[in-house]
């Protein structure tokens, strides 16, 4: 079977976006694993199928590298949406994408070739109630808890953007072991099914550098609900405003916070493809 | 600019290949390092142009993943074989291929489809001369030279297939600590402009399991000059047969020993595509 598929990243998260809106293309764990390999497929972080949808505008089927499927991607739903305005899939600059995890409405800012440049995507509310990020904490929200590491104290809030975070704050994120600390935060009891942990270093209070350690895949070069979790936790405690930009290593995003939370990032499309997929795998 | 190009990889080792035949393209090597950089690119460890060539059946320019020239490359080699070969640039199975290394002779098999399937490259003459190589040592041949390492004592060849090679031969590839012992090789004095490190476990005359650290970028799924190494001091040392099969992280290589070394493998076709370049990089 050969499909065409085309490859896209959003501040250095790839992904490869194939059209499906005909339904006739299934595929397989291992088919998908095989594509986003890097060496021996095409590489990714991600895949995902342009669907239909019968109550949003478009429905958005995203896999995990592995071929696993997620429910949501905020990276990977900038690069989507970018597809399918720029292929004129849907009318329009503000859209709706049915995903797994709920609506989420998107809204495009065009280019002087009038492309896709910045996406603005609903990323939802920001959930403190420890049971459903979850974290094990008694009280109403976990805020600035201390623990004890092998590196000294270290003081983390919980949060979930729709998964759980740990935001911590660091004066220098280059010179923070965050390396050591990662994976040692990921991996406490206090998280139950682990924890993403942010590192944020605050500029100003229109500024903050962060680094994600994400749990199960360890350093990205951008986790776009980290970025949310950052400001969110950062302006919950008064030290930013309600619109932040984040610094991360594959870029800059903008996190907008009010009853929901927007992120404004851009998506890079990068080539077109045609790919023979094994019937194996 | 758009461009259109072709992905192979050689056990592992892929390659991005760029059809030049009327010389019409010219590549920045900023250019050529964002084709090849994984996440915002296409991604690959190489990439080649097909060019005419005056002496030699078809020409093969090498880049190296950061955009550097490079003299040649074995698993380069045999995809950009199967690529004019199955592309039609050249006629007959045996032809010839220029390099900045010298003229390669190239071999094809075929598959039932009569695609290029498994490539044969002469890869030239193993050099024992420790000046040729080179090392630092006052006798005709580096064999079996033991040294002091902080995980014990080391026993190492030397050999040159066109780069420098070091050649161990440990009882496990897996167990051994090839992460801590291939850099510190790496940079031995005794090597004045560092060497691949290549760590052997003979399984019978006829078969070796092989493992590459690669000078300047680490461990490898494949090093094909590596596998020619690893065969011809093992030979030469009375362990294999003229004829051995090396099995590598990325899959399995064939090297027969004669006057000169022919190294057989296959080469395989993911995708094709057409890219944007940036005119900045």
């Amino acid at each position: 079977m050969k499909i065409n598929f085309s490859k896209y990243h959003g501040t250095g998260n790839d992904f490869i976006i194939i059209d499906n809106l005909e339904g006739e293309i299934l595929l397989q764990q291992n088919q998908i694993a095989f594509l986003c390999k890097r060496h021996f497929g095409i590489g990714s972080d991600g895949l995902m199928l342009v669907e239909k949808s019968k109550k949003s505008d478009v429905k958005m089927t995203y896999y995990n590298s592995d071929g696993t499927p997620a429910q949501m991607c905020g990276n990977g739903i900038r690069c989507f949406a970018k597809h399918v305005y720029d292929n004129g899939m849907i009318s329009g600059k503000n859209f709706s994408v049915e995903t797994p995890a709920g609506e989420k409405h998107i809204e495009i800012q065009t280019d002087e070739s009038e492309k896709a440049f910045l996406i603005s995507v609903n990323m939802g509310k920001a959930i403190f109630e420890p049971k459903e990020i979850p974290v094990v904490y008694e009280q109403e929200k976990a805020m600035d808890i201390p623990f004890k590491t092998p590196w000294g104290e270290v003081v983390i809030s919980a949060v979930s953007m729709g998964n759980p975070h740990a935001v911590i704050e660091v004066a220098d994120v280059d010179s923070y072991p965050y390396r050591e600390i990662g994976p040692f935060i990921e991996k406490l009891e206090f998280y139950p099914e682990g924890t993403n942990v942010n590192f944020a270093q605050i500029i100003d209070r229109k500024n903050v550098k962060a680094l994600t350690w994400e749990r199960g895949s360890g350093l990205t070069l951008a986790c776009g609900t980290g970025s949310c979790a950052v400001a969110v936790v950062l302006h919950k405690k008064g030290l930013v405003d309600k619109d932040v930009v984040i610094s991360i290593p594959g870029g800059r995003l903008k996190v907008q916070i009010d009853d929901t939370i927007t992120m404004t990032g851009p998506a890079v499309h990068v080539f077109d493809g045609q790919v023979q997929i094994p019937k194996e795998g």
